[in-house]
């Protein structure tokens, strides 16, 4: 095992040091965001950066890069208050990998690599090819000091899901649904399930709960 | 598809909603979180809500739940403003659950779940069976007003892996080191590769990274 001080850090080229450092937290979601400008525009584009923010009520995080340059999806959500969350699956990798590339201004994306904009009960647009889609409002936003970086709290109103994905206790099937994990911005990885355990408890041992429940 | 509103949610009984909206999102990271106490006690603990804030210098943020109850490793992230993040593997995920039920305060939990502290060069103690090990110091804490959640910014500072699992271009293999992701508190999965694209252009199709990339 190698140990990689602060020192070691400030000596890495610049671009391998932001893959390094981009893989290392761990395996991310993968999802596109929908939004829409105040002009009417649609946009869509991969975003991993996701974090849970809350259930009851629930709340979803999204980290965006300091606002230095050109942001579509940050400013069409302060612009419309409202953006969409779809999960990424196997078929349509590709293009939510295309999304991230930088289109000319004015085009919508999903024509541009060959999604589909979908409308529910939102000002933004879902992508209609996938198969776990979460409506929000922009919640609330804070500039995180170290790095000019933003974190959007959005706030969840409305879901569209298949019923059968969901467990009789609340819990959603990610896997029966082919959502993806992703490193790096540029990796993508299929998931499988490997156990779901009871609530653990201080003095007995981890039980895995009935498989019915995963 | 079913279309899940606000009002739907509001129906909703109670535990149903948290685990709905607690695997909503996606998959998450997985990690043992490493502190120790201004008195000398050792903490570690599961930990779900990882967030990439920064690779040019290095942050990763970390999510924690309001602080109205007893939360250890917050309080010793505040006090020591030292925290360790140990990624997940198969050998380590029973432990890692574990940890995760309520001890009685005063007792190191690395001894409860058969797990061991090890010391790098800082305060907060590392788990020695992690294959992947950030040791940060805390940079930044942000309030989340929606839910009174804490955002909190580590610094990465140091790094401890097996030089094999970084590829050429700065790359970590995340698979090959066994690292988990996860889903609700209480699901863990297995997570193989897919494909690592290369950088997006608007009008070329996307292609893969050759394999010693990926």
């Amino acid at each position: 095992m190698k140990t990689y001080t602060k020192e070691d850090f400030e000596k890495l080229p610049s671009r391998y040091k932001a893959r390094f450092f981009n893989s290392l937290s761990g395996f991310k979601p993968i999802s596109l965001i929908g939004t829409k400008s105040a002009q009417g525009i649609e946009n869509v584009a991969p975003f991993s950066r996701f974090v849970h923010i809350g259930a009851r009520p629930p709340y979803i995080g999204v980290i965006f890069r300091p606002h230095s340059v050109r942001r579509d999806t940050l400013e069409n959500i302060r612009e419309t208050k409202s953006f969409t969350i779809n999960h990424v699956h196997e078929n349509i990798v590709k293009q939510a990998h295309h999304a991230a590339a930088k289109f000319d201004q004015g085009v919508s994306e999903f024509d541009k690599v060959g999604l589909t904009a979908e409308y529910g009960g939102m000002p933004a647009p879902y992508v209609k090819e996938a198969k776990i889609k979460i409506g929000l409002h922009l919640a609330e936003e804070q500039r995180i000091t170290v790095n000019d970086t933003i974190l959007v709290v959005g706030s969840v109103v409305e879901v569209q899901l298949n019923e059968q994905l969901v467990k009789e206790d609340g819990f959603i099937d990610l896997v029966a649904a082919g959502s993806m994990a992703s490193s790096n911005v540029d990796a993508y990885y299929n998931v499988s399930k490997h156990s779901r355990f009871d609530y653990p408890q201080p003095d007995a041992p981890v039980i895995d709960l009935p498989k019915k429940r995963f």
